[in-house]
């Protein structure tokens, strides 16, 4: 295990990216949100990414000068064509539009089509509550999730997002896949050579498996609950957007990375202040999560909110820097010998 | 078990209200959203509840003459406080108003404070889908639910109501509390003399329980996922409208009926023309509907989605009538007389 400083490496990725043709815009963004991701502790969405998007770039997958363009607006909402770019560039794109509507009508709605893998919902969502503003980010993704009495997987984790400023500390942010874990969690438990907890995932008969081995797909939270929560990030995202559904969608990993995916993605915004005081709004946070981080815990830790763990993350590796494993570093020097420079 | 004439019930529910000093409007959407919920099988939040909402009248809890007022307005949003009225008649009143500015911006948000129980939440979701608009209807509720690696119970329910429309049948509707099961189930499981399935429940201490007699709280699904869910709702409900936090309102049942419990909800209606074309939409939906329906299915049942079984005991219950149990029906008669005009 290497470690990196993040303050190093935000720079080094934006420049790798722009060696390879990437507008500066989408570079800073793929760059920031990766390292921020890495940073709160979400490592299956942080810098790890970071050779998958080298490769689809020069595959040709992912568009390195994206041309946006906004195919429909309303006072409150708009369409946007990523036009294959990064849908970190994309997804910000959106979300900033989003706040600018809400900051004129109260809330705002972005739909975008024809997107790329976008890294962490939370980069959005966290972008817009930072500013003052309730935020929900969604995307589509290829089929993963069993449906609920079926053998079958047809929506992806289909992740929710949803922010809102807190005072004095990053926002509230929940960030989840519709999925009881994410695939990543059966890849480690399989290099760990350990089984499986009942209700994480199924056999490709749709039976429940506690062997990594076997896994072929994830079950969904609640049952029922989380397939239908899939099915609403679906109709959010692919059907708002006239894009194609996750069943369609090719896999991220194991395809030919000249062929383009086209995910969609939903942006909202919504303005606090023009529903209740924005101290009042504040203070009510404030009183929230001082109450439920003082209620008796289960284990030793103290109670949290959604967020919680990754504002610890965030203060260990900002001093400790971002772990990487040894092979994945690797890939980082076939990339550039530059990242040298990023470990400590 | 008694089963009663839904079209002959539902003017008798109304008349019976407004004996009781409600105002037409509430009463109507009362008896509607009553009769609707219990013909589409959703038990615990149809014709059920209607002993409860004549007590809480009686007590003083429910305002039968609410004056709705209006406390801000954007274009895109707004803020209704619902004077302890009906959260059926508010809750109609707030989606009108969220579909209206839709229609006008492409997304509208209506905040509702100082409500009472609202029922189903799929009656306002619903209603704006049939009109084509994709919508979401949330509320809070007394503390249910337990707080993740905590002990104590702090979000009630918190559903979470969306809704899409579907060429030729009724809108997808997925309409779900953030627990794995209602307080509903416990109860009849109690009552069945049978065990709880392993993570429906907790014990006062926070302990996992399969015992229905030492259930005290509610487990969300996905551990911090629906914990998460559970705390966005009470955030767009209770903090945006500068209501109380679920933890702080008054239980539905057995708390003073002279009381009032202020509950807060919240609902969005998106304007599905503005961002894609409707013909596109549709037959994207259809299809969608029509491949997870053929999937190969896990038992006999077919694969389904949500809203699915709803429509089912729809279609059973339009003839067959809406079941009640011996004791209820009791308790229907004691209210009035007039009831036995719907029995079948």
């Amino acid at each position: 295990m290497k470690y990196l400083d993040s303050h190093v490496l935000r720079p080094i990725l934006q420049s790798e990216l722009q060696l390879r043709r990437v507008v500066p815009e989408s570079a800073s963004h793929v760059a920031q949100s990766l390292v921020e991701t890495s940073t709160r502790g979400v490592d299956s969405h942080g810098i790890n990414l970071f050779p998958y998007y080298v490769s689809a770039i020069e595959g040709g997958r992912i568009n390195p000068t994206p041309r946006f363009t906004w195919a429909a607006r309303k006072p409150s909402v708009a369409v946007l064509n990523a036009d294959h770019g990064f849908g970190h560039h994309a997804g910000s794109t959106a979300m900033d539009a989003a706040v600018e509507m809400a900051s004129q009508t109260g809330i705002g709605a972005v739909s975008v089509r024809e997107s790329t893998h976008f890294g962490a919902a939370a980069y959005f969502a966290l972008q817009a509550s930072r500013r003052g503003y309730l935020a929900f980010a969604f995307t589509n993704a290829d089929a993963l999730v069993r449906v609920h009495d079926g053998r079958t997987a047809f929506f992806g984790t289909n992740p929710i997002c949803f922010c809102a400023p807190m005072d004095g500390e990053d926002p509230f942010c929940l960030d989840m896949a519709t999925s009881q874990v994410s695939w990543n969690k059966i890849v480690n438990k399989r290099d760990a050579g350990e089984l499986l907890p009942i209700g994480w995932a199924c056999d490709q008969e749709g039976e429940s498996t506690i062997e990594p081995g076997r896994a072929a797909m994830l079950e969904p939270i609640g049952e029922y609950k989380g397939y239908g929560l899939g099915m609403m990030v679906e109709i959010l995202c692919a059907v708002l957007a006239g894009g194609p559904l996750g069943r369609d969608l090719l896999p991220m990993y194991g395809s030919p990375l000249n062929e383009q995916r086209a995910i969609s993605h939903f942006f909202v915004a919504i303005n606090i202040v023009d529903f209740v005081d924005a101290k009042n709004f504040t203070e009510q946070m404030t009183e929230l999560a001082r109450r439920i981080r003082g209620l008796r815990p289960r284990g030793k830790s103290p109670v949290m909110i959604s967020g919680d763990p990754e504002k610890h993350n965030y203060r260990k590796r900002q001093t400790q820097g971002i772990p990487i494993e040894d092979a994945k570093y690797a890939q980082f020097l076939q990339v550039s010998a530059e990242f040298k420079k990023a470990a400590l």
